[in-house]
């Protein structure tokens, strides 16, 4: 293609004009030096592209609808993630799409998010390595990511205004965390900033978020797009590092810019710059091929990504994999009617739909009788009469979508009463649930076999029906924990949030760093997840490697019958750590195919980085030197192997100052001898506490905790002599590099 | 007394030395004009005057040590809290003293706050009346209290540096509320700031906390006295409100008010009315008495007070009252050496101290037995051969003390194991607790009678004979929740804090507000406590009053054999609340002597500033319109009668703007009509959202939370013809008041 005129070819106005979209989806083009529109369209899950002359968000062009971010995240695979990715790649080259509206990767604070099913995981490595996957496929073919929604976007209620007040150390390890992951690893060519503000300032006009950390500290080069709408005051987010306002055109935008521009409150070599950023965009985006897209093959992938997705949270003497003879009864309308995707923006035209009534008749020899639940008669009778029943629970569509949250995480009540009546009508009773965000279980130790199937995509029947036969052997383990009661769940208590603000009270403890901190039982944990096989762990180890992260090697067996993956986790904690810390943060996994009796040494790497907190004395990144327990497990509480590293700290070089504690001084290897001398020659009884303190107490503690500047103040006011200027000496001395 | 001068006769420089101390506990004299020094000395539940020449805070005179706070409000009477303050003041003024430095009436955030046991109670109502009470009482006498800790200073981990970074309306609802409510009703003479800062602004220096909100807000007329040591910047303090630095004299600190002064960035005036301040509580002071004390009715206030705080826990089967012939093991050390208050600064020299040994042989006509525990065997072998075993059980002095706080909950693992030895000796086995904070009660359900001692100061042994043999029957109620374990309590997580912050993660929901709201079994609830007779409840009834509260009224019966006393308490909650709130709050309450078969018809009073939520909106209290639950109670979990009330709002008026979310416009009177024609009219398909929304989603709630603002730009977007000078109109339409 013939190269874009740059920047310093356009008027002002023109370069205005490319900072705002033409329309919902479409940039705007230039045609006097031959600027094209590009098109972005949402994802992530898909394309969804608006079929032209419509309206909102409910009419698009059909597209292969793969397994939404909750489902696919459970394959904790990034090679699947990324072929996943290519697909859609493909399938927007094909559409002549531009930009594919995703990955989204915001933490799953809450189980009542109503957009949960569009993200990853309660985990920021895991969304930020599955995030990096997604943007590396879809970028292979010649289409731009938009990495959304940037950031701390955790709810839809008030999303357009809420500020989430969150504390720099959560706000950077949780939230932030999985944004870096992906910016500095797979290069996103956009970005997308959210609705929310964040500690009071709207994302869309934050420099700090847009330019400060995603630029100077992640190194992003792409365009920063607005979510739809969000920027609403133009100029204030061009200086923040927006570069283009979605959807447009906003006139009065445009005006406002140039009216800054005129005033000299915005220089014109911010327009420029985001101006440049949009041209390079539109020329990259005209490197992509635009191949016909093989539809069956893409079904076939989405019916495998499902099946991967699929998690086996029980299977009580081994009542699953059904045998193809077994009859069945198939109850519940989601056997007919799917659930497979969250309502909204991603909501995609699919290019076909599998029931899993149909696929299981496909797989079956045996009757298969199929019951919608209602009257609940019939279906106890089917079940009295079957092998096996085959309930079919789940959310309906209405109940979560992008827009608004969930008031709770309960199924509909008629649900549960017709589970209770078909299992004791037959306790061979397999349940399947559909759901976007985490559902109560309160049947979880009265059913023999729980599918988690959650949204499956277009191909989900077909994928159902694999797992229930052992087409496919289910490897996938959950990325969020299922609680055993709403009141549980770390965010309960401020969760939405009201007037304008929610806070992030749980801190750095969502998901599974919370039950594990406070001990508590759940449903099912993080990282769980069962298979047809069995897989042993055998030796571990663990340590430092040359970029000063941990090398951790284990072997893993298939000690089965039959093929499988595991899905090895490693977690990491800090003995004695001086800052607060969860019990275990998940640092690294790998899914590992396994034929039976095969074994594999697997090679796992927590990075350096990844071992960081977030100091905010220095405000940076800080390794702690310490030793680090590195449990190699099957699930946050199945670990097989517990080891520890010494691990070498970054050294921050705190300066000492009047406001240093006693204890602080003390610890000082210069100036912790100088003030205990000076302690004892100022004391008249040196050496002793006697008279000075009451009996009964731990001195030391009490001292310890005592700035510099008050001990002088009271040993002043007790009639010592103590020379401030000795102090100030001291504590300077103390900091001056030895000679 | 001759009156003093006023501040305009003294030189510049003697205003500003009586801004601070004379040395530790004396304000300065100005012999030139004849201003005297007064005395300040440590409280709160006892005079602690330092010996003259004594250094520290470890040698002062005998003085009566009555329970510390963490018994006393135990009581949940303010008369008994008042007598107790009188006696406190008699004896200040008997020694000279002009400021008894408390109460303190910190809110119980943790159960690991090494101080806890001079602080009364979890809730700020409860907190507020006692506090009240307790000034009052001492003031009564003519003496200062100094109400403290000024504010938020709920651990002593960092105290003198740490931010407590809570969210407005925990701040105002939960840890302000108290002081507001003891400066507005018992008028303090002082009060003391803190050391720790809010939201990272320190107390001392703080114009916010110390001007608007203590003077302005609260009509607070006194001295702003600092906690000892916490005014490092003089002059940013004399700005702020603090009126007298202490300990003095810091002679750094007068140049630097000087040189500010002479600088023009600290107004002559503001050392004006500091001195001023200072003159006038100099001059107040001069008017008490010095009445000789009689240390023998101290003694018996003190025991009766300490009777007054003793609870019951449990008492299965009826075990107690013992009969006097019961013959007794008594065993445990503290039976003979007395935990009977705190270490730090609040530590009394007392007049005399009883021990429960003593007082049970006093009171005993059996066979008494004494073990420390020390063996074992032999411990079981006289808990084998009595007829009861009394076990003393508690916390070792230097686990909790001012200065830092403890790491955990647990009894020692010694004491539990003679508590497990003694019990399955004798199975009928009374505990007896000796805690500043709560302990953990592993063996709660394994022993039939459990006594919570607290600190009972120097009475403490007489008080627990004359409750072991129902001299007194005990009616003291828990004023902070018993958890079951350390991991269920609200700041378990962000407690200490770290780098100088700690979060109040948990928000409002602080103590029982928290159990209650997560649905969490605790060890024993807040307001619990048992009694050697029972209560009935009848008839209850609840209506708004003339003031906007709300007036309760309720009988109740003493239906056993012996006379007692029961602690009503009344909780409000509001259904369907727009503001987050705990299921329910303490508003009232009040200790009712019945005889025998006696009735009363209690009335309590709810005031309406207590039903207020703090609205960050308007940055002001508002009573929030709707159903109010008024529950009657003998606890947080025993609800005897459950009422409700509809109570009139406060009118906040606040003005829809462009970002007003389209459900709050539709919700609105005038404008909601409008914008519901305007939107019909403005989409093609009017009525229907048919096109514009995917199926299967909750359409309105999607709508619900857009800001008009955004509805405009995405109606523009999909070239609808909306015009935003219209929707202004409406806005501002609606605003304007009716003609």
């Amino acid at each position: 293609m013939t190269p874009l005129p740059a920047p310093t070819d356009l008027t002002l106005e023109e370069k205005v004009s490319l900072t705002s979209g033409a329309g919902f989806w479409r940039t705007e083009a230039i045609e006097r030096v031959g600027i094209p529109s590009i098109v972005l369209t949402d994802g992530p899950h898909g394309v969804r592209k608006q079929r032209a002359g419509a309206d909102g968000i409910g009419d698009s062009e059909p597209a292969t609808c793969f397994p939404p971010a909750v489902a696919l995240g459970c394959s904790w695979d990034p090679a699947l993630v990324a072929r996943v990715g290519a697909a859609i790649g493909a399938e927007a080259a094909a559409q002549d799409v531009a930009v594919l509206l995703g990955p989204g990767i915001n933490i799953k604070r809450t189980p009542l998010c109503g957009r949960t099913f569009e993200y990853f995981s309660e985990d920021p490595v895991v969304s930020g390595v599955l995030g990096a996957a997604m943007v590396s496929g879809i970028q292979s073919r010649g289409v731009g990511a938009s990495l959304k929604h940037f950031a701390a976007n955790n709810q839809e209620t008030d999303r357009m205004r809420v500020s989430a007040d969150i504390d720099a150390r959560p706000l950077r390890e949780i939230y932030l965390r999985a944004f870096a992951h992906v910016v500095r690893e797979a290069q996103p060519w956009t970005v997308m900033c959210s609705y929310n503000r964040i500690n009071g300032v709207y994302t869309a006009r934050d420099p700090w978020l847009l330019t400060t950390v995603l630029r100077e500290e992640w190194g992003f080069d792409g365009v920063v797009v607005s979510d739809w709408g969000a920027a609403d005051d133009r100029p204030a987010s061009l200086v923040a590092g927006l570069d283009l306002a979605m959807p447009g055109p906003t006139r009065a935008g445009d005006a406002a810019i140039l009216a800054a521009v005129e005033a000299g409150t915005l220089a014109a070599q911010r327009v420029d710059e985001a101006a440049g950023r949009v041209l390079r965009l539109i020329e990259r985006a005209g490197g992509r091929g635009a191949d016909p897209v093989d539809q069956d093959a893409h079904h076939a992938l989405a019916r495998e990504a499902a099946g991967r997705s699929i998690v086996l949270l029980r299977n009580d003497g081994d009542l699953l994999p059904l045998r193809p003879d077994t009859s069945i009864a198939v109850i519940g309308a989601f056997a007919v009617e799917p659930r497979y995707q969250g309502g909204g923006s991603s909501k995609i035209n699919p290019t076909r739909l599998d029931t899993a009534l149909d696929e299981i008749r496909a797989l079956a020899t045996g009757t298969v009788t199929y019951h919608p639940g209602d009257p609940l008669d019939d279906a106890v009778a089917a079940a009295s009469a079957a092998d096996v029943a085959v309930v079919f629970l789940g959310l309906p569509a209405a109940a979560e979508s992008e827009g608004y949250d969930r008031d709770g995480i309960d199924l509909p009540a008629a649900q549960l009463a017709l589970l209770d009546a078909v299992r004791l009508a037959n306790p061979r009773t397999v349940v399947v649930l559909s759901n976007g965000g985490v559902v109560a279980l309160p049947f979880a130790e009265d059913v023999p076999a729980l599918l988690e199937g959650w949204l499956l995509g277009q191909a989900c029947g077909g994928a159902v029906a694999d797992v229930l036969f052992g087409v496919v052997n289910p490897s996938a383990k959950l990325t969020e924990t299922i609680p055993r009661r709403l009141q549980d769940t770390p965010a309960y208590l401020d969760f939405p949030g009201e007037h304008g603000h929610v806070r992030y009270g749980e801190g750095l403890f969502v998901g599974y760093r919370w039950y594990d901190a406070r001990d508590l039982d759940v449903a099912f944990p993080f990282g769980h997840g069962l298979s047809y096989t069995t897989f042993h762990y055998g030796d571990a180890s663990a340590a430092v490697d040359d970029a000063g992260g941990i090398a951790v090697e284990v072997s893993v067996t298939n000690t089965g019958a039959v093929a499988g993956r595991e899905v090895v986790q490693v977690y990491t904690g800090v003995r004695d750590s001086a800052v607060t810390r969860a019990p275990r943060e998940c640092k690294a996994f790998v899914s590992v195919p396994l034929e039976p009796g095969e074994t594999r040494e697997i090679r796992l790497t927590v990075r350096r980085e990844d071992l960081a907190y977030w100091d905010i004395r220095v405000d940076g990144w800080v390794v702690e030197a310490g030793t680090y327990t590195i449990e190699v497990a099957a699930s946050s509480r199945d670990v097989r192997a517990s080891l520890s590293v010494d691990v070498a700290g970054d050294d921050i070089g705190l300066p000492l100052t009047r406001m240093s504690s006693i204890g602080e001084v003390l610890a000082h290897p210069v100036a912790g001898p100088a003030l205990a001398e000076a302690m004892a020659s100022a004391m008249p009884d040196a050496g002793s506490t006697a008279g000075m303190m009451p009996e009964g107490v731990d001195v030391a503690r009490m001292l310890d905790g005592i700035p510099i500047q008050r001990a002088i103040v009271f040993a002043a006011a007790g009639g010592a002599d103590v020379d401030p200027a000795m102090i100030d000496a001291l504590l300077e001395a103390a900091d001056r590099p030895a000679d």
